[in-house]
């Protein structure tokens, strides 16, 4: 059902400030910069390895707003890493297997993130504080 | 230099009461497990996608002792992921890297890790607050 690891969400305070680290030390590349309207974040996509879509991705997460979700896990957290996320062709399926579980969906239906994909969260408590999204491309 | 993401940590309190999630929710399959002693933990590994080496690994850790690594996160964190590893074959030059870049390491050698692997830790100080750990297989 799922296929690989999509990408880590990385939540940090400026991506200015965090991105010579990615892509000068640990020589990942230029990243994608997007700004995500609806989860008010702007983000930062680096491809590890050469495959660009093999490798899986880090995405770094800032804030544009005091309101994003980013800013609260920030506020309580610290920066770093707010989510992982498994990517599957099965979306629907995979939030179907959650439910069926009697677990619980941040979103029971897939809505549009960052680089086009169809994500869906799954909610923390259902996973032993690990948030958890479903990714498709 | 670094070609995928290898695997994400996630520091858990028991692996019985955690492994059916991803075994059975995520349908991940049975994991491997393997205590790694001079870490005081056990591990259980998840492969993601049908192909066991290019999707990434998910590797549940329990405490063994409570001067373990992860019991202290987890007495201080809670549940949740712990840290993410980046797949090199060129473990010694990107640990050269970092400490080029006058960053810290945690490890300025490889030392052995779970299923055979050789890693080397980044410190968080280094990175923003992640836990970031190469590996090479």
């Amino acid at each position: 059902m799922v296929e690989m690891i999509d990408h880590i969400g990385i939540a940090v305070r400026s991506l200015e400030e965090r991105i010579p680290f990615y892509r000068d030390v640990l020589g990942l590349g230029e990243p994608e910069i997007e700004t995500v309207a609806d989860q008010k974040v702007r983000t930062a996509v680096f491809f590890v390895g050469a495959d660009t879509d093999r490798g899986g991705r880090l995405e770094l997460l800032e804030a544009t707003d005091p309101e994003s979700p980013i800013a609260k896990y920030i506020e309580k957290n610290g920066e770093g890493i707010h989510h992982i996320a498994l990517r599957t062709p099965d979306l629907e399926g995979a939030i179907a297997g959650v439910l069926d579980g009697e677990l619980r969906m941040i979103d029971e239906k897939p809505r549009g993130g960052a680089g086009g994909a169809e994500i869906a969260f799954v909610h923390p408590k259902s996973t032993g504080g690990v948030l958890l999204e479903f990714c498709r491309r």
